[in-house]
């Protein structure tokens, strides 16, 4: 608990009063590798904040092939908030890397603690004008970068991120295929 | 004006008062087709309703390749919310590809409407959120779908916009080349 409480007044003085409330609606479980916390085709009422470990969301094409939407590390939430933000079931499965130490809150826990505490509602706003940018520039850079480009970038984004995860996992996320991957790493090697 | 109030009116009630304040900070302008409104590598301080015609914003990569992140058509906005948010400066251009009767609005007037007017905290609450769902469904889009079902949906997300437009200026948007547009089309009409 003290990994997010930690976390929040990074961004802002959390009282006592919210500190407990937080407590309160917070439920720390431990999932393995492998594990799915979140299954593709549900409605989402769930947030997680990543206390240690490395988890991603992914999408599947209906030829079964997964594409991966977002990594999640120490400190970072992982969830859909699309699909919460919807009231839509999910197009996204959520599943752990590794062994992973998680903070679970309920989505409507969440919005009583922005009602009961309004310095969460500022916290709340940034938190997805974040997510927003952030969805913008992966488009973007999917759009006018090179594929040796966005590895760079992903590399600076995950740091250390890459002995948790498999070659399609990344390749996925970058849309390439593991081929053009490894022919990157072996060029950045070279250089 | 009307036409703005008209579409705000659509989500919430809009007070005589109110009314006044959005007609004091709003600035009425005629673009002709090719205009450019926003140009990349400046800060953004303004965002524009779409009263008529139609805009695209997009992004130019270092090989001068021109990428289009998002259409605007009536009863849209356009602007670059993301540099808004991080004060950056943007890397997205906005043209007009039809000549165009918008409603230009600082930022800074936003925000005072935003906090004089507190019906107007929660619209844009709700604004900022379908954007974000827009941003991810058209990363999964991308990931997921094949050229053809893309197209397919990019012609229900902007309905009769093709007389406007360029084939590069969707291709561009698909993420395709003019090449492959023209194949897809051959093909959808074949059927």
């Amino acid at each position: 608990m003290e990994d997010l409480i930690k976390y929040l007044k990074q961004s802002i003085p959390v009282s006592n009063e919210a500190e407990g409330f937080i407590a309160s609606i917070s439920t720390q479980i431990n999932c393995v590798k492998g594990e799915v916390i979140m299954r593709e085709g549900q409605t989402v009422d769930k947030i997680y904040f990543v206390v240690n470990g490395c988890l991603r969301s992914y999408c599947t094409n209906k030829n079964g092939k997964e594409h991966t939407l977002q990594f999640a590390i120490k400190n970072w939430w992982i969830s859909d908030y699309a699909a919460i933000i919807t009231g839509n079931s999910s197009p996204l499965t959520v599943e752990c890397l590794k062994d992973s130490q998680l903070i679970e809150i309920n989505v409507s826990d969440m919005e009583k603690l922005r009602m009961n505490y309004l310095e969460f509602e500022s916290i709340q706003r940034k938190s997805t004008e974040a997510h927003l940018v952030s969805l913008q520039e992966r488009i973007l850079s999917q759009l006018q970068l090179s594929a040796s480009e966005r590895y760079d970038m992903f590399l600076k984004k995950y740091p250390n991120i890459e002995q948790f995860t498999r070659n399609y996992h990344i390749a996925s996320y970058l849309g390439i295929t593991q081929e053009s991957l490894s022919r990157i790493r072996v060029e950045k090697a070279d250089n």
